[in-house]
């Protein structure tokens, strides 16, 4: 978690007091259970309610002393609370206690996640419509291969977003689970009824059987699904860049007066986010294996995934939350070149309409083998020779025997290209 | 795809066979809808229908000299279509091909592994009911907490795949889409109607927008979920080898009469099973991150996840499955030892009953700090000493202070840790 | 291992015939050990040395029945050997013969990926020094920087792998050890003797202290080394993609006559060799955690590594020997085209000096900070206004002020960026 | 880069005022070279020498404003050189000091590592000696094999360490290289010598050919080494973790007077070192990938290894520093049981022997198939009935045939096990 890539409200979630008031929460919660089954007294419940509270401070110097941050955490507490702090945490463990606060931190930070994924979806569309119709080489390995409209770009990469939303939703629901069922979660020394009735006021579903923890393939999920999300930016920010590269130049970041793009060459104008998004993408990526490597706990728990944890949750979800919030700001800005897209498009010299060629050949009786040597001859020599393909295939006595020369210029419309451009967009937008 | 670690009907799923098989119905599902569109002849569709064949060993012979696979097939498809051949992949590029095809793949591999799973389930079930009752110490870092069952533990494994089945069912929802859209995804020379037609034909939702390609971001997604069931099979595996150690030795794999363990060692029964489960658990999770590092092609597709799916795809689902198959045969056969869970559990001399002293301390007025220094103090000395747990308890002041010895004696009721073995069950497996 | 990306050389190290034949060698080593030490007799080692042979459909036979694929070859070496068979092997692990034929194989194969080096150094070095002087632009963010020359950029590329070179050299001597200690390592039924006599005999050193088998740092240290190789080859065959783009295309991947680029758009010449490589890489790379995870055997060892090595062993070698033999004919062949550099460098009218204005700017005394604003300032007109930078300049009255006209175009020389070209090629390659 | 697993003399290396520190170094060491030949005053090398300074507070403030880091600092070094810092990074480019300071970071980084492994290489020679004739049972696929000696088992940690340490050596001078090459690494501003002479006042090489940047093969190889550092971690720690569980407890963690192993339980003593060390060695190993990833930069260079660095440099170096320190303080106090070991290896009824009498069955004239199938079939009444091997053998008629009683006995000799320790820690320590 690196302070320039770090939004202070994802921050929050994981800063000691946000977790220390989860704590307070959870054992609250489960002493109103316990009151209610009569397991603690209800003046226990209450004092806890009307008393409870916690110094960061004076946890840290306990947990100095204890090495236990769970103990620490109930001596402050108690030193509140008063004498009935005796009945808190009964029958718990520590991990129900970090577990479940691990939980609502997670969804905590879906929320903020799934927030920012609206916020780039909006972006996106919005973008998407506006330029629905501006049109610009398709590339296919990098080479130009037929029409396409920067519009149908940002659709695509509104869909993928729009299916990361899903993702990350099934995501929130797999760790959105709360566990008391004590040692090795036989609920031997608390009754389920104090689990489900925690689960319920913290939004969570109980988890259905726990072994001390919550089942790590939960988490190892999640992940993943945070890494699919960010190889998502990572494609969107690819394709940025390289429409920025100053051969292509089809679009930019936005450069503001004032920005300086390089200390030694004045005059460089960088895809600096977009190659930051790139980065970024990676560091969201590589939690996605140690989850995976956390799953196989020994026996009812060992405590290697903590430390896993413990660096994974936080920097993960900030630097993922971060990104969003980049890519949105990127794409709400993106400046986009219009002109450039056409002049690029005219640089093979027509020959984006070869595919229309060679199947217009085909149905006017050639053979696909003929039409494809016929229509590659005359291509190569536009590459060669920055020929102009139309020409080329007008003067081509073969090409002339089976269309007219109004017949082969038909062809080269890019009207023809954009004709679904609105069916794509239902598909993607809706009506 | 080693053939020691791969089953039959999972690897006809990638033969050659089996891809032509589905690229000519594509091929075929096309001509149709093209031809109910009126752009190809109706005579075309019926000649694919009706003579459409193909050789392997023909294909790869062309192979070798267009070095397009694409082009090899119809190549060969034109050898026994004839003339009306010439209609046949109108308006589709190779990819529309290939990618729905590996979407078919996947499809089937999918239904293969959903399968697979079932059988795990079975086993893992009707061997947790067998040992719902069964118990044995439940672990804590390695070390003994408090009594549970051989059947919770069971049980636990039958929940989390369950949830990998859910996960593996909207892993096949992810994949299982159609694109015959053509160079770039625009439609330019196809009817969005032949997606939709061939799409349904194959059991599949055309891609809402796809640019040449299927996002990966799909694929991806697919292979994550496949790394968290691989890392639940990792658990399950470890789990059995623990318990299979010569120390603890309260479940022990099959072992054949006439099977031997160790060419030097006549002795030996080794978990090898579990073992290679472990290692299969690595081979099937390493297909995650290069999944992830293909869903940035470059602009509206570039090649280089190709190469990287021509392993993955086959290797990750024929070792999953043959995984899930070894780990279904592991379970149904367990061996388990329940005198020797009961051995294991006597060991520390009743330690394991020591947070129900702890409770019962306080419960009887004694602060929580004091108990637990009581109780720690007796504990090591079981440790140390190889005491019994019950008699120091019984013979210090402190403790028999607040509690008689009988009702100490009642704390180690190893029947109070099981009081909710059902309500586990039902969670799990329902009523 | 895939039939495309594979080559004859490396495959036939991983054949079975291969490894049976190290297989009979160590056995026949260790009998010559063992007749010396007078453990087994002289006639005994005789008969292994004459009569030692195997055929590999009767080895799997007999594995099959046995599921132990030593004692397989064992049973069917005995068929040959007679009676004396059973001196052979004495004192032996499986691990013995497993382990160190492993090594064996990895030795093989890191000569081959060495020779693979030398040959991909060759073609770099032809082509760096063919075109040493080849002016074209270097570029930073994907932006136009400054010049360089296409010679600079392959001399990288060489200095890359001849760094590499020496890693794998490093590699190769960490997996070049042999192990015949025994069960668990203590030589407790086996001479060390032995053990020393293999390893001389088969090019290796013996390993200091192996526990059953050789410790897989070793491994996971090899094959992290072909993961940055791997790494090298993205980033060369990543070059070679960019420069082909179309709106660059300054290099151009060789492209046969009668070869198709799109069985739908016959104008495509696309990179799929240096595409290809970028995802070998990903393949290669995704070895690495698995070896890593393979380190941690249990105690004196675990099988969990056999079934991840069976397939990373192969697949990571052949991959990236079939990878470094594309990329050298990929090197070799590369089409140039100094024009499109020279076009490409025209292109920014002149800005790729504008480091060297705000450097001739400060030098006659105007400060860094009004030395950028003025150079920047320049420089944004040119990118809004594809004007021409050094007319720009020099009607710029606050330059005017302290450079004269002749100053600044003294500045706009290209051969000022390649004065030290030689001085790097000097260091690349020698004198 | 959690402060619970930092250690701060790693943490200060990558604290803002030694990366600053570095910078003024590395301007500073420029400005004399620069001076030397004439290109800059001989007063404004003297003037940075003996008044360059910085502050922090001051350079976030200037970069909040700039957006760029170097920048910010050159401009309040300036505050402090006064007109004269205008000759302060002549010629050179952001990366220059950026790429050259991280050389220098990961140098001192390395050295901290390497004082961590010989720590850690201290306190495994020390117990390895000490324990040099502890004689235990080892272990392969979790099950009893044959006695070793504990000794043996830290002697084999020590020789993987040592080879660690060696890979870490090699990793040191792989990113020990100073890059003062300008904008794309030619020169062009700036003279090699500059290069040349900071290097060497750095301690570094200089990079024979950069490109604005030095390459990330190197680093990415730095990264791969902590990763198989870590590796190796994870393997001594799992051994610790298995040799603590309840049943085996032949060792443990030091547990110190009024430590708690766990608030609900008081008789816990786990093994939560080397649980940690197993999670840590994840975390580490997760910088592997992206810095794999990061060496496909395009062109000369992009920035999305910039985040990438920012993160796995400090963390990775971090984390490990924390980890060896932590390995190294496990070892120097583990307890070790000698009796428990002792109790365990005889736990098998002298199973442990089994090979030996296999190979003195066949010494004696029974075939191998035979001697198997004679030791077997006692030894898995051992198993099964809890049986001493030797009573069952002696009473075996087959046996006896071949062996009389005190040739049976003669094999059950523990020393024999052990003759070769000696040897094989002369190879490890030496003499």
């Amino acid at each position: 978690m690196i302070p320039r890539y770090t939004r202070p409200e994802m921050a929050a979630i994981w800063a000691p007091e946000n977790k220390f008031r989860i704590w307070l929460d959870i054992e609250a919660h489960a002493c109103d259970a316990q009151a209610a089954l009569g397991v603690i007294p209800e003046t226990a419940a209450r004092a806890v309610r009307e008393r409870g509270a916690f110094e960061i401070d004076r946890i840290d110097a306990i947990e100095r002393e204890t090495k236990h941050d769970v103990i620490a955490f109930l001596t402050n507490l108690a030193e509140h609370v008063g004498p009935e702090a005796r009945f808190v945490h009964q029958g718990m463990t520590s991990s129900d206690v970090l577990d479940t606060c691990l939980s609502v931190q997670l969804v905590q930070a879906s929320d903020l996640l799934l927030a920012d994924l609206d916020g780039l979806l909006d972006a996106l569309k919005r973008r998407a419509l506006e330029h629905k119709d501006t049109i610009c080489v398709g590339r296919s390995h990098g080479i130009h291969a037929e029409p396409t409209t920067f519009g149908l770009k940002l659709a695509q990469a509104y869909a993928e977003f729009d299916r990361n939303r899903d993702r990350l939703r099934a995501a929130r629901t797999e760790i959105a689970t709360c566990a008391i069922s004590g040692a090795v979660g036989t609920f031997a020394n608390i009754d389920p009824a104090v689990e489900e009735h925690v689960a319920k006021a913290l939004g969570l579903a109980p988890e259905p059987i726990s072994t001390q923890v919550i089942p790590r393939d939960r988490h190892a999920m999640f992940f993943a699904v945070l890494g699919v999300v960010a190889s998502s930016l990572e494609r969107l920010s690819t394709e940025i860049r390289h429409l920025q590269r100053t051969e292509v130049l089809e679009v930019e970041e936005y450069f503001s007066p004032g920005q300086k793009g390089s200390s030694a060459m004045p005059h460089k104008r960088n895809p600096v986010l977009s190659e930051n998004l790139t980065g970024l993408a990676r560091l969201v990526r590589m939690a996605v294996v140690p989850a995976m490597e956390n799953v196989a706990l020994w026996h009812e728990r060992d405590i290697s995934h903590s430390s896993v944890e413990r660096n994974i949750a936080p920097d993960a979800t900030v630097t993922l939350d971060f990104a969003l919030a980049r890519a949105t700001g990127l794409i709400d800005k993106l400046v986009v070149y219009p002109a450039n897209m056409q002049r690029n498009l005219d640089r093979l010299g027509g020959l984006v309409h070869s595919q229309r060629v060679l199947l217009a050949l085909t149905q006017a009786g050639v053979s696909r083998e003929d039409a494809y040597r016929l229509v590659q001859r005359n291509a190569m020599r536009v590459w060669q020779e920055n020929a102009d393909f139309l020409s080329l295939l007008k003067s081509d006595p073969e090409v002339s025997a089976a269309m007219d020369g109004a017949a082969i210029e038909a062809i080269f419309d890019l009207g023809y290209h954009t004709r679904h451009v609105d069916t794509i967009f239902r598909r993607v937008f809706g009506d």
